[in-house]
């Protein structure tokens, strides 16, 4: 069992490591703090050249799973701006609060429930739960803003804390246009904003994120049923987009932990440097969020069965996981440092079908740069190609490690005879020696696997 | 020439094309009004199921031409919620404001270069430009909110209203952890946010959209050429996405048009229904931006050359797009109503690279549901495959041509023998007798490309 208790060794270790990952992601393009130049903003980052290609990958393997490959889930893509009452019927803008406490020497202000490991800045090391501290206090965590043509006509509205209402409040509309019944799912994946009081870890808790969620609606008697389903797929997701299974395990949702209306639920969390937490939720929602909008908005959101003729108002299972969070996850468990021949090079070992880079041809001198580059024009109609011909081959291969390009193609002086190149696959840098005209089909089979 | 004034005979005969495509967008699951069961939100859109896939199809369209494609473009995506210095710096505080007008008798507002047409509602039918009206006032366009954790220690912070800012903010960055100089691209797409007085015209104009921005950093005396090869670049990519060169023209901004650091400014309209306006602009931005962010931030923001030694603030060339507005220009041009043997078939005649499904197997009786299924999710490993399996054959080829499939595949009786199947291509309605076998690589090449 390894040690995380906070300051334990295991911990400094693992978050050296966390470190590494932070230098490499400003360093090679994956994230940077938001408006870095103007100081930054607490909670708001942004994805560089490879980071924004992770992320697409990745939102595009999971759309592929939970819609283009499932005849019974279609796909959604809503305002983050909504209409206000929304927020009013979910019960976000009565209960959607957090904790909190100021702290009566530096006046700084934390969660309640996460004053564990903090330090007064008045009182140097002085940790927080020996400081005098107010009484908590409710904090609603949705970002506020006004439309409208004027402060006196305006309308206050609000940055949507979630993706799944929107799926609620189209679920009829959705339903007919796309000819699906009950079982059937509505996904989506689209920004939300909350206003963290303590945002952390990097971009694992920020202020504004993306969500990857599914709502399955089904008949109640059906609802237990279709729960076991989605967590061994979603487990499953999980396991083929790269992330170790020894990484994950599954947390049930105690009595305490339960919401009201949810009939039970499991996250599952993975191992992040800075410990165990939630990566994606599979919850059983029972019919509390179509039942809350039917009544708030006086619309009839039930569904008749057209054979047994049995009306009821759809139970709810969910999978949510973040964006940001999962391409963390996949950061974290992707990054290892290894001894080759006496030097250490750095990998990142990512699934080919979510590295951002899936090849880069690599002319071994400047004098094949052309034909080269004709071979990299070729393989960018189908994925994202590199072309580099800058530095000693060695050199070239590391940087493309160290960014998790799964597959080196390297063009030599004997290619121009032969017309063949050279392979060289990341993780076990084994070679293959291939014909020219057949490395765009040995590649797409590796890469989009087909 | 096609007369389309306000109330002319075409513009009428083209309105009602404009009815008939939002009736088909709500109905067949492209576009629905945000939050409709609370009464819908002013300049608010929900993208369906197949609106959704069109888009993500567009958006995959345009970042493989401008990113992908290219070595010297490379992509970003940044938050929407930045530092505030950002907009101050950029002139939005100050600047991003509309000229309006109070109408004195039904106290509605309107933009003050917006009032043709529009009617005061308290004296019905009186057009407003006979009404006594307010004195023109400046309103700004940017949404606000507050980040922080209470109101006495927030920021005030913006929805960003345009994705460029973001990008000169991260030149820097971007420029060091890619290894690109100038000339090179920095490309985004993301949502930007504008409190427009009167959204109107479907998704033309709404609050909440979304931009494909590319920001082309190019030594001064590039700029010109660079920008020249951009505007052949971007034209002929709206012809190959489906716009028909008859609905698009060159706009010239003229020296009163012009942004006060712009050198040149085209933009490229579209004549849709309700008459030409802006899709894409392609404007020549000199060093402005890059050097207002230099002289806020003070930080340095200009280039070296390593051999010239030559330092420069780099040019920029720039060109934007709305996905939304695209998307509008895309379906408008695509939509087309034809005699089919006595019968009249509605077509989207969309561009197979962004047809929200590629195509759709049709098992020609349910006896033949299960090797038909089989086939169907082979091809959806590949690309967006529908299944239908209800209904008479023709019932169901008009549904797919109606939401611009441009393939069916029908699976009879005599393919569970011969092993062969019938693909019918929309647009010429020709079909082809192919080996099942053979039918994934015969798609993927007029789908995909490759």
């Amino acid at each position: 069992m390894i040690d995380t208790t906070p300051g334990g060794p295991d911990t400094r270790r693992r978050m050296s490591i966390m470190d590494k990952l932070v230098a490499l992601c400003a360093h090679r393009g994956f994230i940077y703090p938001s408006s870095e130049i103007y100081g930054g903003l607490n909670g708001f980052w942004d994805y560089g050249p490879l980071g924004c290609e992770l992320r697409t990958n990745l939102k595009q393997a999971w759309w592929q799973r939970m819609v283009r490959e499932r005849e019974d889930v279609v796909g959604l893509d809503s305002s983050i701006i909504a209409n206000p009452q929304t927020w009013i019927a979910s019960g976000h803008v009565a209960n959607f609060n957090d904790p909190m406490v100021d702290c009566r020497e530096c006046k700084r202000r934390f969660r309640a429930d996460q004053i564990a490991g903090e330090v007064c800045t008045e009182h140097k090391k002085r940790p927080l739960s020996e400081c005098p501290l107010t009484e908590p206090r409710a904090f609603n965590l949705m970002l506020q803003t006004q439309i409208g043509a004027s402060e006196d006509h305006s309308t206050l509205a609000y940055l949507r804390p979630e993706t799944c209402q929107s799926i609620f409040l189209d679920f009829r509309r959705v339903m007919q246009s796309s000819r699906q019944s009950p079982p059937f799912g509505i996904a989506q994946i689209g920004k939300a904003f909350r206003n963290e009081i303590t945002p952390r870890n990097f971009i694992f808790r920020s202020r504004e994120f993306e969500q990857m969620e599914m709502q399955f609606f089904v008949p109640p008697d059906a609802a237990m049923e279709w729960f076991e389903h989605f967590r061994e797929y979603r487990f499953g997701w999980l396991r083929d987009v790269g992330l170790r299974s020894e990484s994950l395990r599954w947390h049930e949702h105690s009595d305490d932990e339960l919401a009201h209306y949810a009939k039970v639920a499991y996250d599952i969390e993975f191992q992040f440097p800075f410990g165990w937490q939630e990566l994606e939720g599979i919850h059983h929602r029972s019919d509390h969020d179509l039942r809350s909008h039917s009544e708030h908005s006086g619309k009839d959101l039930s569904y008749t069965d057209p054979e047994s003729k049995e009306r009821y108002t759809p139970f709810v299972v969910e999978t949510s996981i973040g964006v940001d969070r999962c391409m963390l996850a996949l950061l974290c468990d992707a990054y290892r440092e290894e001894e080759v021949r006496g030097d250490t090079r750095t990998v990142l070992g990512l699934a080919a079908s979510i590295a951002p880079i899936k090849a880069a041809v690599l002319p071994i001198s400047k004098k094949l740069a052309e034909p080269a580059k004709k071979l990299a024009t070729d393989l960018r109609r189908r994925f994202n190609t590199d072309f580099d011909v800058t530095g000693a081959i060695g050199k070239r291969y590391r940087r493309q490690d160290e960014i998790g390009t799964p597959y080196c193609v390297t063009y030599d002086f004997e290619s121009e005879t032969d017309k063949q190149v050279t392979i060289r696959e990341r993780d076990s840098m084994e070679q293959v020696r291939l014909p020219l005209d057949s490395v765009a089909t040995y590649l797409t089979e590796r890469v989009l696997g087909f």
